[in-house]
């Protein structure tokens, strides 16, 4: 006779970039171990292929709590649950939902899932190392979907980080629900910040199509820009090195004047 | 009859935080293919073992101009040249001292070096990760290093950063040579935020002795912090939640009030 199965285990895997060279060992194998994955269909298609005997479950990308809870609850049914996330769960991604959804679980199993979550390569961090170094200073990493956050606060806190002189990586940039938001936070950086600040676009980085841009916050234009993109715009300091071939480097020196 | 040897190549290798299992194969296949391999001694030990004909050069870590320069001549002459750094070389390490090293260089062959940068998990992320998801929602990474800042300036940012509630992930936050500064740091976070906001410490986080604290501003010591630690200091929105086996996991929401 078998009992009822015991919990089982959730991990939340960061796929990285999507170059699977730039994925760690770590996250293969808790794909392979996986009897359950979880996510979002452009995140199965970076992490697969599967074999037969794996579940696959899609997702829709704007319901991610509705994602953790299904998860838990196939893990809590004594499933190995891998749930995907492109870049690093941990920044902007996966891992936050999942641990919303279990602190506000009232299944008990859920607590007794084992829960691991597993870094990557975040998007930023993918075009900055394509770009040069534009975050090899102070900088920081900031949201501008209002999905769950007033417009307000995230023009205060692009304000305060500017009179930091922080090189600022904006996750979420704009959407097709949200095209003006992009245009109102590059006003207000222009605002702030000089007109040659240079500005670094990484465009599905580590993806097959992907695309680098070297401008500056002058030149920026908002149609540059949608939800597959990370921008960043470098702080006073941050620098430009010509290469031989046409392209460019960017840097944020390690020193600061004063 | 053979000519001088064309410029070779300089690649910049992120190693992760120092498990095997957060190293890209990007960063594998790089270290296979170094002719020479250039890195401070705690970095060389995790990047290795190398085969017999590869050679390693040892560097002091305080001298990162003087080794990327290194490396740059080795590199115009000919050889395939790793320097490794651990995390991501992007964040606080290498790769801002390659580009700084490139962008003085008087020798022409320098440019014509084939250089890549190949990012990592960065400490604060392998540290985020183990505590669950603190990164979750707007963050910024500063380093708490007055050797190439003022430390006014250091301040400055701190105050800046805590008026955006953002999540704070400090870099060499305290050093035998700058023993005082991280309690400075600390009294200026304790009078700006609440004294139960969640603090992270990670140190040596993906090595053997790995260690994970979580405690709050309030009951946090400069003596529990040293330069191989990363701090993580919650936002207002930070939390905690209990695990059945006394532990906890932190966690930042990614909706805000309002």
């Amino acid at each position: 006779m078998t009992g009822p199965a015991g919990p089982g285990s959730l991990t939340v895997v960061g796929l990285g970039p999507g170059d699977k060279q730039l994925r760690t060992p770590a996250a293969d194998a808790a794909l392979a171990a996986a009897t359950d994955i979880v996510g979002y269909q452009t995140y199965l298609d970076l992490a697969g292929p599967f074999r037969a005997e794996q579940r696959v479950h899609v997702s829709d990308n704007r319901e991610e709590i509705a994602r953790a809870r299904h998860a838990f609850a196939l893990a809590a049914g004594g499933a190995a649950v891998a749930v995907v996330s492109s870049g690093d769960p941990g920044v902007f991604a996966m891992a936050a939902a999942v641990l919303e959804a279990l602190e506000a679980a009232d299944d008990p199993a859920w607590h007794q899932v084992a829960l691991r979550i597993l870094p990557g390569v975040s998007a930023a961090q993918a075009a900055a190392a394509l770009a040069g170094a534009p975050l090899g200073h102070d900088f920081c990493a900031l949201s501008l979907s209002d999905n769950l956050k007033p417009w307000a606060e995230i023009e205060r806190r692009l304000a305060l980080v500017c009179e930091a002189d922080l090189v600022i990586a904006l996750y979420n940039p704009r959407s097709k629900a949200r095209p003006d938001q992009f245009g109102r936070a590059l006003a207000l950086l222009r605002g702030r910040r000089a007109p040659d600040t240079v500005v670094v676009l990484g465009r599905d980085v580590g993806r097959l199509d992907e695309q680098l841009t070297i401008t500056t916050l002058a030149a920026l234009s908002p149609e540059q820009v949608d939800m597959r993109t990370v921008v960043i715009i470098g702080s006073s300091r941050t620098r430009r090195i010509a290469r031989p071939d046409g392209r460019e480097w960017v840097y944020t020196p390690r020193s600061y004047p004063g």
